[in-house]
């Protein structure tokens, strides 16, 4: 039975379509002939599952979006008071092409643009190994898989990096960079040409939705407080100018990369990565944003939502008898929100009913989200395709929607029939 | 039972007070003549229970705290598109005395500074009723209390307002204001004078916590998305510069008045108000950024903490037979923090246990802050206190600290254990 | 005898027609209504003789070209050091609706922006007698005729004085005006409207041009420092944006009003003023830039020639024989640009010479710019219309052309022969 | 006969020697290592005569003065429009440091900050001689003798040259650079290296005064259109910020460099160097410009001074008999003021009077600065010193002081009474 969660993607992917690409990056030739049509989603709960839909497993390269997850690794190598004495942590309120050194210090503002990103770069350059190892590594980690780079990529932009060279020599003239500045970038660069999915992008976003463990092996990657530290980070800084209009409208930290990556993290909720290589006039990605801020609007992934909880939905699941046959009873509790519906789901996916009747006790339910309702409205849906009945004890008789079709199946009962009937 | 919450503000205002005060105000006698040891603090759940220590009592008048509330209320009557038409989002990154109009509209920037928020007042005067009318009455619904105007101190900022009135001049040329600019002023003074108290302003901004109702009224003031929006709003633009280190290191929505007050925002969690008078460089209050700082610290009330349910903590309560006596089972919960913690220890407090034998059962709990460990501690001892023997379930035995004394009249159990002995 | 300078300024009215004029300000009718087809221009002598074509004799309102008198007004009745402790002498760097306030100090940038210029007026306002009538009697001096206000302009512009209000109450709330805010904006309004004709704006532009003094009363209006910094000041500061754009290609000290008009200081030569209502982007008047251009280009008035003298071309006349007849000899030296050739033109047209032949000696002419050429040739032409004859003692027979048909009437000779035949 | 001139240079190197010379440039050690009581000033008239006191001959590195003459020549090999279509013409308003690149095309904002003079170097690569060559070989056409680089400063540049290359990357990242980052700033840095002494820099200067002409071989360097253009951008861009300071008190187009000197140029007047390695916050030699507004100040050498006539003083010399005796007559005319009295003054310096009378002609003097009254006065001592006796014929017996011991022979007539005597 496929994840109603994934034909929500689908459904988010067909309603972005219609935004128009804009142009991939052009500065050099592995970017510029990236296809504009191409588009991905990617999704991770806490728990580590991934969501995908699109060019999921599509690969480009990571570009910009390496900055969070290296400037964490640097905090956690250097510690955040050597870090900050570095980079800033203020807005550089500004376009993603302005330098945004501090004009008393020559010190970058933050390090979400690339000057910053250079100097934490050169933060990982201590010791014997090369930092752009320790940062494939890293990436590794968080991906859970082996991320190698793109090296036509790298090669190219090393021939095209007169802006970052330019960055790195100003950084060095004003003690903000240790290291050799072409040393520097040509690791920057191949931190930047890290080939990614978008799968491995909500993945690595999890992980700092998750507080800096990785979901999956459980490994703390990045201390509490490092975590938290960068979010903030992300959220100022994170989308060039117009920060606010951001903030406001979407809600989500977030960083974008110049392949036409772009992730998101909801914490304790979700790690979110999209894809299409088109760009705005900000550089971001057009189809990628407006895939953010329909999912924000949808799914009520907002950082000024009143907090959710992360945790299940399913308060219990037991065996009853209802007029003499067994019967399957899940218990839900709480908000239905995406990411709480969504390990109902998967509980049901994973370990589907072996009765026919199955019974869903929504009247400790307190508030559902449409898209909640929709989620779930597609696993009863596919629960009846399977041979299975329905029995809703559903306290105000809207909370789920199942599909016309399937409605000779599913019975409607007040909780007090259900107490009845089982005894 | 006076609650072991309070006991925490105390200390937290004891900690804070070695933070050199600053001096009040001092561009009108009113302010001036402030005492810069008072201090004061108060945090409302979103339930509506407030909490305060310190001059909890004292008055003073709200001035720029009023801004995110008339801002929401603008865009209440006005919709969200007519107030954007006017007064921008983005962050100034500027000091507090910058004028921060957009040099190509005139427009300000954004309604936390004061040409924003002059022309965020003059929004809600349409109709019969003056604006400043409708203002007092919405602070009142918030507050849940009759808010006043301090006519002083309205009457000497009128007597000093040339800021103002030259910012209100140039927004209406630049068209950016319909009401004539001293009317605009005049009421916008008012709006500034009105007189609250840290529990006053801890109500209003649980409010926002609460998604826009009034958690004891139930009603609902600011629709979900204006309360979003205005969140957003006040996490970028709401402690004026270095908005990228405020919400680092603390991290919470926040606006202060040059009255010594600041309120602050946990989106589904807290409502938190502090005061004092002495200012700080930026003009906030010293000692409330510190006191802020302490609580974000200690509370791990951040808004990059991955959300933690503001739910009660408590699962459930009731009678159960331990060797033939009977005992008051709590039934404990999800992680232990403050917001959580509370509820549990409201309701005990509110109707405590009738039984000698009082057990917590904590084997369900995730993770436990050391406050919640420390205001359960409080707790218990004060249920010794009372007479009771206290039954600990504790998976790992460090869950919580009883205070030594207390020691002999606790039991340390496993899940086993009682589960034998309850039959 | 019509002076050919005149012939001359007419020729550069209709090559400055061709100019798209733009539209006249249209924030009040009054300036909304002007003729954007009106053109005039005018130029004065350090000497005091006002040359000027086309709508000369127009009347329009001075707006900000009062600026630079009353600054070097209020630095003769305070002091330099007092006007400097309130009033910058920096360039804005920006638009001409800037706010152009001090971020730290809140102090104008320089007098010649709004900001700068309400507080310049304000310091005038001592003493029993208001600034603006102390103001109306130095340009009455300046133009040397009674200026009067246009009430018209005055009452209107009054009306809509939002923006200037502004300012003067952010000067008043900065410490930098002393004055009622409504009070110093009245007065300035008044200042504004001072309803002037480019032949005034010359005369008043060449008494700078003249070091301070008025050439045709003699009176010292400003001291020589007072006239000195201003014209500093207006070159940095007088035509708002482009500053280096200005001094490099015009390279004259020069100050536009949004009624249309440019005053134009060469030190020591010249005082020029144009007109024409119709603006282009910057707030300057279209054809008045224009015109400033082509005066630049054509008369080498630019800051940075090397200064030619601003004296006589005519080293002497003297009556002399010739083949027994009596001629007047003209000597000539230096170099002829066209503020000395002026002179000499001047004088003939005075003082007619009354003998049929009239000897130009030009063998110690150094330099003879192209207009000076023209402008010598005319008077040649009219010399022979009147009946002369004329002798041109040409060190290298390039010096002046004289139009084709006056040739016969023409000789040239050289020195050598006019030693021998004047024995 | 030791020039006056030179005197009164000696009596303005004693009258700076009061101000702390601040410290020399110190990153790198050759610099580093200059003596900050080191001073020299000179001047160079438009006819080539240079006066030098103080330490005229020490060699120091030209620096930032070399970067206007390489602008001039750069608009000379590509024209103007392909010089502006790389390098604007503005003030870029900020400190020394900044990088003052525009922030929309990446060009830099004038040629008279490092990414500009970088730019403007790169300009002068093409063809098959290197630019620096070329450049040595303008340098020494400018100052009539043989320029070199400084070989171990421009090594010692080479080593911590990292702010410049990463200004040069970002000019080739911006498209505003052809040739290689590496190769522009090695190039750049041996211009900066042109080892050169005041009187060297004088003379460079009274190039640009004297419109483009090298005074001594009448070499025309640049063209008048380009000097023209070049002091322009000198006057608003060439002393770092605080440009409308420098307008208004000194007012004389300059630039300095990190070595200490300064060069300024009076169009049509003079060309001025000093020199004195000690700097101050701009990172202008401190006593350089303490001396270059004394020289403003006592000499009248501002740009906004009424033009006074660079032409010599002296109108005719002639002998005449006055009482039986040959008296030599100079009969002056005109304002006395440095450079009129300096030409004078070397007259008789060069080709002294041959009779024991010396007659001085004054009558015909309209107004004498103060130092030319000193100058004069002391070129009287020194002909009197030499046995000759002076007759002063002087409009008002003031115009001239002569030290008092040689009172004796000096006597004051009338023009009348020189008539009378010499028939």
């Amino acid at each position: 039975m496929r994840s109603p969660i994934l034909d929500y993607l689908d459904r988010a992917i067909e309603q972005t379509a219609h935004v128009a690409p804009g142009a991939p990056a052009d500065y050099i030739p592995e970017l510029a002939s990236a296809d504009p049509q191409r588009i991905a989603v990617a999704m991770s709960t806490i728990n580590g599952t991934v969501y995908a839909s699109g060019d999921a497993d599509h690969h480009f390269t990571i570009q910009s979006i390496s900055k969070p997850f290296v400037y964490a690794q640097a905090i956690e190598e250097r510690g955040l008071e050597d870090v900050l004495a570095r980079i800033g942590v203020e807005p550089s309120g500004e376009a993603f092409n302005e330098l945004s050194l501090d004009p008393d210090t020559g010190m970058p503002r933050n390090p979400m643009i690339n000057a910053g990103a250079i100097a934490t770069h050169a933060l990982l350059s201590h010791g014997a190994r090369p930092a752009d190892e320790r940062i494939l590594e890293l990436f590794s980690q968080l991906a859970e898989r082996e991320i190698e780079i793109d090296e036509a990529v790298a090669a190219s932009e090393a021939a095209s990096a007169h802006r970052n060279l330019g960055l790195a020599h100003l950084l060095r003239a004003a003690g903000a960079l240790d290291q050799e500045p072409q040393d520097a970038v040509d690791g920057y660069i191949r931190q930047c040409a890290a080939s990614v999915t978008v799968r491995d992008l909500a993945l690595m976003a999890a992980t700092l939705a998750n507080g800096g463990v990785q979901p999956n092996t459980g490994e703390r990657l990045f201390s509490r407080t490092t975590t938290r530290h960068l979010l903030g980070v992300m959220t100022s800084c994170g989308m060039y100018d117009a920060a606010g209009d951001w903030l406001t409208t979407v809600g989500i930290p977030a960083k974008s990369g110049v392949a036409g990556g772009i992730v998101g993290v909801l914490p304790g909720q979700l790690g979110i990565a999209v894809f299409s290589p088109g760009l705005d006039a900000h550089g971001n990605s057009s189809r990628g944003v407006a895939m953010m801020q329909h999912l924000s609007e949808e799914l009520h992934l907002h950082l000024m939502e009143p907090a959710r909880p992360a945790r299940s939905s399913l308060r219990e699941t037991r065996t009853v008898w209802i007029d003499e046959h067994r019967a399957t009873l899940y218990v839900l509790q709480g908000d239905l929100v995406l990411s709480s519906v969504e390990s109902l789901v998967e509980r049901v996916l994973e370990d589907p009913p072996t009765t026919e009747r199955v019974v869903f006790d929504m009247s400790r339910v307190d508030e559902v989200l449409p898209v909640a309702r929709h989620v779930a409205g597609q696993m009863a849906k596919k629960l009846i395709d399977d041979g299975h009945r329905i029995v809703l004890i559903d306290r105000d008789g809207v909370t789920t929607e199942v599909p016309g079709a399937a409605e000779p199946r599913v019975e409607r009962w007040t909780r007090e029939q259900l107490d009845r009937s089982a005894g």
